[in-house]
């Protein structure tokens, strides 16, 4: 019940027939009145047609209800993707009693493939009568793909309640499926002010994943606050303590979400944590983190237990950053393999050396440090190993 | 004997006992006096001590002869990597009666290995005294690392010829091995314009591969130019048709040496010609060809023979160009699966599209072409599909 866990909401998921498997694969979310929305988007340049239409709701109005479909990806659609997802959304939202412009819509599935409207549409009316405080279970299986676990977390502020669900990780399984995250809180808070909350806490632990560096058509974040943790409360303003105290339990709630969403990533058997230090700025920092986490070369690594030095190093310096390879240090776990840009003599001949790199580099979560001078930027970005099972998921299924 | 196909250069190779396998690992080429050098390195902010070498000795004056040695790339080896660099190139140009500032260096192989400087230093006088026409063979297997063969190749235009070999290829190789090429001619070029030849003629059919978009710390292209094939000739003039000629030859030597390249990459099992087309400037569309080529689910599609068109969308949407996604159009051989960014309705469920466009993605050399508007730029990258054989070699090798 976590997208529930917060007061004013209430969900749901079935079945509709849209995957093939017959698995959970519609579901709804809806606040109160006065529930405000926030949402952060892919920045891929193809985006899918619920992508507009949530991005541009948003924008317009105040929204307070999620239409999930997962299967079809309605994405590479044209105009005919735009009127599905602005039927379904009509469709949703006239069995609650919302305008249309009041429903967002996310979702995940095959890119190409237009929603299967029929069975969508026969099984609004079954899925807005099953909209319940138990029912937020159901929405976190419906939104799944390729995913094995439902991700759910919550956490709690004194005053307020905070909970989310997930599902995908990055562009990691089969055919683009998307990352999708709703976070829900029972505190009062002002439409601007939530997208703040969702673009400064939410957005960085989504933004630090990365599986396999690729970027979905349809990624989305929405949050929605539905103020019915009190009645007479006024609105929370930026900066307060209860802000604050806020802010750290959206916090928490995202990085529970992106944690679990890369240890169930399709082949993944470790994770790499990679953190760049000393950087002059944090874009910069983040250009190299991103390009050790990417790296082919460091992630086959990290699925061989092999403490490579050069192949960070390489990364490093192809990252695109302005990196001056005599400052730079790193760090498998605990064990230093680059100084100044030098990999110690005798590294690879010194056993015990290696051996306690080879047990750091083996580990269920890597951690790999980059020191690259004096700058006070750093950025942690979580990566994964690549593994024959990614090259299994993605190489051997088929369209 | 390509590199010696040209009149006026000798060559050689041998086992020094640099790498354990006790297969070749040191290679000599030299050019008659007169001959004219020029080089392209790696971008990558960390630079392997040959590579400050190389490119200083290039800018500062006339160098006639390159020293390469497998088994220890002499990268992130600091100051003593310097110095043994400096050393090795002396010692082999005392021994040819070369100045030492006319001798280049080259080192693929581990990186943070300093280079076995006893075993090398030993071995110089047996290499120096086999410098011959034949040699050209023995050096282009000592400069191997885990290539599988010698990649080499010739042209000719009326007047001159042009030879040229390779090894590697970009960073597919475990522990970073480099890509390393060396053309040679015997046409009488100014070394400028030898330069400008490089730049122009070999770099962008090398530039132009990706195995795994990782790009090496010791890359490196050098291109000789003795002038030996005529007594009296004046230098080539950019512009003439010899120049002309002569620049055709050079670049169809090197489309040979990265094609032979590419072929050889480790667990290449198909290789991808992708081509971008309709963009408004070469580095947008270099940008989104890259993005396509290096996509590690196009790279699995790739390998699955799955005619994926989402895929391929994405990578396009998330290349980080201007990219109108309504003009898309992608091809995968001649079967159009996006037309204006839309997948044609059906495309799926049509099971003789399906079988082309399955027929295309399996083919040995998968063309992917995407055309993204009006603009008159266009770029061909090649890559390879990534496969169960790159996981193993990369992840299973340890240091």
């Amino acid at each position: 019940m976590s997208l529930t866990y917060p007061a004013g909401f209430a969900a749901a998921g079935l079945s509709a027939g849209l995957k093939r498997s017959g698995k959970l694969d519609l579901g709804l979310l809806v606040g109160e009145p006065g529930t405000t929305a926030a949402g952060v988007f892919t920045t891929n340049r193809v985006q899918a047609a619920p992508v507009h239409l949530s991005r541009s709701r948003l924008a317009i109005g105040r929204a307070r209800a999620a239409l999930v479909n997962s299967g079809q990806a309605n994405a590479a659609t044209g105009a005919r993707g735009v009127e599905d997802a602005e039927r379904a959304t009509a469709a949703a939202a006239a069995g609650i009693g919302l305008d249309p412009q009041e429903v967002l819509a996310c979702s995940t599935g095959v890119i190409g493939e237009p929603i299967r409207m029929r069975e969508l549409l026969s099984a609004l009316p079954k899925l807005s009568a099953s909209l319940s405080v138990e029912g937020a279970k159901d929405f976190a299986r419906a939104i799944l793909t390729t995913d094995t676990v439902t991700k759910e977390a919550s956490a709690r502020t004194p005053e307020f309640r905070v909970g989310g669900c997930a599902k995908g990780v990055g562009m990691i399984a089969p055919n683009l499926a998307t990352m999708l995250a709703f976070v829900t809180t029972d505190a009062p808070v002002a439409s601007g002010d939530l997208q703040r909350l969702a673009l400064e806490h939410l957005a960085p632990s989504f933004n630090a994943l990365t599986v396999d560096g690729c970027m979905s058509t349809n990624d989305t974040v929405l949050a929605f606050a539905s103020g019915s943790a009190t009645s007479a409360v006024p609105l929370i303003e930026p900066g307060t303590p209860r802000w604050e105290a806020l802010a750290r339990s959206f916090g928490d709630v995202a990085a529970s979400l992106a944690r679990q969403l890369l240890a169930d990533g399709e082949g993944v058997q470790h994770v790499m944590q990679v953190d760049v230090e000393g950087a002059a700025s944090e874009e910069e920092a983040r250009l190299i983190a991103r390009a050790v986490a990417d790296s082919p070369l460091v992630k086959t690594a990290a699925f061989g237990g092999d403490p490579n030095p050069g192949r960070i190093l390489q990364a490093v310096g192809a990252a695109g950053a302005q990196v001056d390879p005599t400052m730079v240090d790193v760090w498998i776990g605990d064990v230093q393999v680059v100084n100044g840009g030098v990999i110690p003599l005798g590294y690879f001949d010194d056993a015990s050396l290696m051996e306690r790199a080879r047990l750091a580099m083996g580990s269920a979560e890597i951690e790999i440090r980059v020191s690259i001078g004096d700058g006070s930027s750093r950025h942690r970005t979580l990566g994964a190993d690549l593994t024959y099972d990614y090259v299994r998921i993605n190489g051997e299924y088929t369209t």
